[in-house]
């Protein structure tokens, strides 16, 4: 069997493009519709995508541009993928749980939930907070520091696929007769002491089909890539050129072995934003119509909360990026990659902001169904990812005309899957069900 | 319309009798089987239930007798009951979590998203935990005492549905020409500081269909009263007599007023374990088959836990109740509740296990549909009930059960509807929508 790419759809409401929800053809009030997500799963698992990936924040923005996007209203990521697991049956189930505001035994609990109630396709993607905010929402007033949120993303994982681990495959033997439920010596405590946490055990819930839920993560920054190379199963990952994804790749992979880890139990799948045409400039009228939507102040928001919620509102539309400092509390590498670009592109604030209005930093490629699959495979087969989570202007339009262009085109190339492989998310992405550490 | 009852489905796995799982027609493995779950949810909406309720707890009990027991896998509530939301359209969804470990955040947000989810069918039992293992998963080593776990649940409780009111309820007007998405003095931020929470707001979802989900609570102490007089809309209780519940109708709704409350806003449902047979021989018959699968110890055990989580192996199974403390992890009500049951009838401890093992303390009614019915109307008729929380031994059949011939019976007397009311949870209850407080 020859490799094959991996497919990740990442659902955001209204769609990836900030101004999204003002066009004609998308239910703006997506944001907290399930019949709009019911549909949305359904045409990719009808694509055979290997999951979904639902996004998370734990703060809704607010002032005058924030009243001018669609963020501040959406389901909570596990409630919706549960309602979401009853209407599918095989694609995988993503969702984002930040380790910074939230408790291991209450995550660890929830996720081994979604894995039985979807009979093993759920996925945690382990973030840090990349949002202030999120702070004045748990009791504090300031953000934990970038250090500080890695020791305790580090611990947190430890501690939840700890708990994932507290019953043996066959402990519950539930003998009627005997009145044995569970063998008792297959039921183990973690007692968990460390810097952040004490976590006794055990989870009340018995372990898993896939054993544990796949392990996903999203930090590119180099204390992001360790703990990626130590725990993750998965990178989503924000790349803008070949030869920047093939350094990040090469980097993240050369980095497994010192965990005693192989290649392949890391998939990276860089986020792709694509807009589809039956031709090229189909494709970029298409685009055209989302980024003439795209209010500069609205645009330049976007940028300020990507490079590290930073208030952008008092600089000249029409000047360069200011020099910011470095932040603690945003996403350090997406920082960086964003200066780079505008000081390349040499662009005004107000251009940056539309620029990245749509793919937010993520490889873009605008186009027909055979340029996009071109792009998909030169990365592909050049050691720059394992598969790609699609990023599309608008929802549901933008994956249908994904699932139904790009998808045959990838099969037709046999670089993608025409049926899934197995039941379970492990099983369809690859990878392996992880024995029981007790055991 | 005269008034009529009102009735919860308790669904606890394997159902409410401690040696369900026992039962040859019982599936053991029924806590984490989504199938069972959605084939008693329909059971239970095919018959015009107002709700499913879904207790919870933050630790798996573990040991020789625990191992004997069928309560170490369940799925956590809000997953379990998004998922259900799918499968459903009428019945109410309640869920319990405590305030006791637990962020005021999350549990909004949640129940917001299961609010959105279920077209306004949720509910929240909030509850202070009464298992003082929860807390050592959760960083502590003692359990919070009782005035705290009080304490923090009525500010818990005023900073969750402060949160629920983030959004007036036409904030979002997702006007696309303009590119107004929601008026920006239609958002309130809560700031709350107080002494155990400090939540900034607002909530990332907007306000649902019924206002905010229903309140409901199960704290019989005098602490308990007192705050479900000032908070909650419905009431689950554990009453033995018609007289004991009277008084406890009589005490609750008539603090009601103190916080300027009329007596119909607040629903008490006493909990009412049935049994019923087409004759009350074969009721009884059917009742000992699953008293004849209780092991003394594990019926001793299960009572030690409903005491407030003491060790009873080491006192003769024989002898009778030991003194016991009053004690500050447990129901202090269900403690004064056994304590006298034991003296007044004499029973030895293993006998006080093995009388708790099926009702757990509640009213138990062990006869015809026409016996049960007319308990329930005895009940509902003279100031001891709005309606009931229906526990049954075992599931599905116990269910199957009362839909089947307890329900008509009601029916036909004209105590208990025979279509839904409404399509929210509140509509079915009769309780008013909750206006916004910052309105």
């Amino acid at each position: 069997m020859p490799r094959q790419l991996k497919l990740g759809a990442f659902l955001m409401a209204t769609g990836h493009h900030v101004a999204a929800w003002r066009h004609p053809d998308v239910p703006a009030d997506a944001g907290l519709d399930f019949a709009h997500y019911k549909h949305l799963a359904q045409i990719a698992e009808a694509a055979k995508f290997d999951a979904l990936f639902i996004a998370d924040s734990l703060a809704a923005p607010i002032g005058d541009i924030a009243s001018r996007m669609a963020r501040s209203e959406h389901f909570e990521p596990l409630t919706l993928l549960s309602a979401l697991s009853v209407v599918t049956e095989r694609i995988g189930l993503i969702a984002t749980a930040t380790t910074s505001y939230n408790e291991p035994y209450h995550v660890a609990r929830k996720f081994a939930s979604l894995e039985h109630l979807s009979g093993g396709r759920s996925g945690w993607n382990l973030v840090t907070s990349d949002n202030a905010a999120e702070a004045q929402n748990f009791g504090r007033d300031q953000h934990i520091g970038h250090a500080d949120r890695y020791s305790r993303a580090r611990e947190f994982h430890r501690v939840v696929t700890g708990l994932w681990d507290s019953w043996e495959d066959d402990a519950f033997v539930r003998d009627k007769l005997g009145g044995t439920y569970y063998q008792p010596e297959k039921v183990h405590v973690l007692d968990h002491v460390g810097e952040h946490f004490r976590v006794k055990g055990p989870l009340s819930v018995a372990r898993s089909p896939q054993g544990q839920p796949v392990i996903v993560q999203a930090g590119s920054s180099e204390a992001g890539r360790e703990l990626a190379a130590e725990t993750a199963e998965v990178v989503f990952t924000a790349q803008t050129s070949l030869a920047g994804a093939q350094a990040f790749y090469a980097d993240l992979k050369g980095r497994l072995g010192r965990y005693g880890r192989s290649t392949d139990s890391l998939k990276i799948m860089p986020g792709v934003f694509v807009v589809v045409g039956r031709t090229e400039s189909e494709a970029q009228e298409k685009y055209e119509t989302f980024q003439q939507l795209v209010e500069p102040e609205v645009g330049v928001a976007l940028l300020g909360r990507m490079l590290g919620n930073f208030d952008l509102s008092k600089y000249p539309l029409h000047g360069p990026l200011p020099e910011l400092p470095l932040t603690e509390s945003g996403q350090q590498s997406r920082q960086a990659l964003l200066t780079e670009l505008a000081g390349r592109e040499n662009l005004s604030l107000a251009e940056l902001g539309r620029k990245i209005a749509g793919g937010r930093g993520h490889y873009s490629v605008i186009g027909t169904a055979q340029q996009i699959a071109d792009r998909l495979q030169e990365w592909f087969e050049n050691g720059a990812a394992d598969g790609f989570n699609v990023l599309v202007p608008h929802l549901p339009g933008g994956l249908e005309d994904f699932a139904s262009e790009v998808v045959p085109e990838l099969q037709r190339r046999g670089l993608f899957r025409t049926e899934y492989e197995g039941r379970t998310l492990r099983e369809n992405l690859g990878l392996r069900r992880p024995g029981n550490r007790f055991v």
